[in-house]
């Protein structure tokens, strides 16, 4: 078995994990990153919508802020990152559309306009026949919808593509191997012993392996963080040049309780998304997703049936309890986390790369992020083993 | 550029082609096949049916008798491949049963049971609940339906993989590459000029190429087959094991005008098809092609949404003005044909190796045959181009 030490080790290669590795590794710390195939994870699949104001849910107000303040670093952040790699990462400025589709869809989205305005939230919005002048395409049916000009999108593949080489520039390693265990010492993480054999010893560990950071072997039961996938399937279609600019801003709606959204890349690339599924670990694309999806985007904008369809793929989110991301110190000591992202993790990687590095620097979260406490459910865990 | 002498050159390696080069090869003819990708063509895309019955269309009576004749090959057939070869083609005497799901359906059905009643065909009909009977996972709307016990399925990737081994252990040759040109002298053709420099002079040039053999350079004008690209898009869906048996026989239905069908393979893999459009040579796979094929085979049995999809793809089948293929010699001295399958490529490949076998011993078609011939356009299309 060959041992290597380093100051920090990443477990995944994700945006998660390689913006970490990058921010560790920018500060001068030995930095490695296990990973099969760094780059890849849940962000592969991922529409890259960064959807703070339209996405909103009621009872989440803490999670908006943390979401609004990552959005708001997001063109500094593809701008040190493109400046460091020379690799551009699709962010487009493009805002959204929210639309609704029948009587009921238009009140509930009246009620999330209100909610949207009593935060402050910039949305405005507009009668069907102006959402139909914005983007001619949209349904005739459409009712009506709310118009958030700072709801942007970036690609995500390309983002992962960037950072990872960001992360590499900076100094990280990488290992192409998963963590087969983290090994302890006592109450402290000593880092991890990867699939290939490799022993990492570590100052500091870091969980960045979205939904599989809950059942890595080696941790005590209480300390492994309560995340779990929530499948989501998607798909990808292509402009052609002859339709182009098909959509000019992300579209989306809710079409019978089930959120449907096209995202529409410069490229020409069309991102349809997404289905949430709690069926545990299953990745496989289902004829039902599919043809959901297709139905609920084809209400939308019935003229997505002529275009090509490209790719079919599903892909795991990390899910949280509270749906909010676990960041920084656990409680157990060497262990870090940065998981939990649920359907929030592009958006949130500049902030979480942002506070890892505070918290790799300090020990301690930065006063925002004191919400997303990595140990947080440590509590309630125990509770609910001894009860 | 490289010159080979050929008795029969196969232009195309499709099933069409491999059969016809198989049977060429068994008689002692040296037999050359070109094709970038043999095995490959619309029969990779096709289901596999051999539907004689349950696809009979009115006014088609004369195709159906041959259609008929193949069907009743197919045993034979692929147990001559199989001792051949030593590979299976999945031939599965499983049986149809084609549903109504709706009043005018069931019309439409009764009408098309007359009518196979009237040509003597084995064809029994059955009530809904005798359909949900016999296939428990239809829809509960099924009104009635048809039950074919002698149209069966075979599974075309492997018919093509057997007839690839069998073509080249009877001593076919293959060369890589696309037919660049015909070649001819006077009203002869001599044999083709190939994309990688190859020239072929046979004494018998076959052309089957699907739809391609339409547009293939090198012929006078008035000699082109009056072939033309069908669209098929179609899905490949699994049947988990803990699942199975799904279906036990092909189900089919009529959804709104269009053909949707299920063919349950005995591997698990359960094909859904199939579009049928006529937009020239695009083979993109469309969000509506995908949309409407899940939506129908959901109506038809609702389950399927619960299935993996696997594959989506989009071939082009080989129409012909009448639907039928254009078999053997054609006006031009060394020409034959063997394309024009249109629907019944896979249903037709054992037939259409008798004929061009005999045709290949004799000069002449079969008796059998004889409506098939491949000038029967050619004096339709001359007088068209003369007025």
């Amino acid at each position: 078995m060959r041992t290597r030490t380093a100051d920090v080790l990443v477990v995944g290669g994700g945006i998660i994990g390689l913006v970490t590795a990058w921010r560790a590794a920018q500060r001068g710390l030995a930095t490695v990153v296990a990973d099969p195939s760094p780059g890849g994870g849940a962000a592969h699949v991922a529409a890259g919508m960064l959807a703070a104001v339209t996405e909103l849910q009621y009872g989440e107000q803490t999670l908006l802020d943390l979401n609004l303040a990552s959005a708001a670093r997001y063109p500094d952040f593809v701008e040190e990152l493109t400046a460091a790699t020379g690799l551009d990462s699709g962010y487009r400025p493009c805002g959204t559309l929210a639309v609704a589709l029948d009587a009921d869809d238009r009140a509930d989205l009246r009620d999330l306009h209100a909610f949207q305005s009593s935060l402050g939230l910039d949305a405005q919005w507009l009668s069907g026949r102006d959402c139909r002048r914005l983007e001619p395409l949209l349904a005739p049916g459409v009712r009506g919808g709310l118009r958030v000009d700072g709801d942007h999108q970036v690609d995500p593949r390309r983002l992962a593509a960037a950072l990872l080489r960001a992360a590499r520039s900076a100094g990280a390693d990488f290992v192409r191997a998963k963590a087969a265990r983290i090994t302890c010492a006592g109450d402290r993480v000593t880092g991890a012993e990867l699939g290939d054999g490799t022993r990492v010893v570590a100052a500091r560990t870091v969980l960045a392996a979205g939904c599989e950071s809950g059942r890595l072997p080696g941790l005590p039961e209480d300390a492994l963080p309560p995340v779990r996938p929530v499948k989501g399937q998607i798909l990808r279609l292509r402009v052609p040049a002859e339709r182009a600019p098909f959509l000019s801003r992300t579209v989306r709606a809710v079409v019978r309780g089930s959120h449907v959204y096209l995202v529409p890349r410069e490229n020409g690339e069309l991102v349809l998304g997404a289905t949430s599924e709690e069926f545990g670990w299953d990745t496989a694309v289902t004829a039902g997703g599919v043809y959901e999806l297709l139905r609920d985007a084809h209400e939308l904008v019935p003229g997505i049936t002529e275009l090509p369809l490209t790719e079919t793929l599903a892909g795991l989110r990390p899910g949280s309890p509270d749906n909010a991301p676990l960041l920084g110190p656990s409680p157990l000591e060497g262990l870090l986390l940065a998981t939990g992202h649920h359907r929030n993790g592009v958006l949130l990687t500049p902030i979480t790369g942002d506070v890892l590095g505070h918290v790799l620097d300090s020990g301690e979260l930065p006063d925002y992020a004191r919400p997303f406490a990595a140990g947080r459910f440590a509590g309630a865990a125990r509770r609910e083993q001894t009860v």
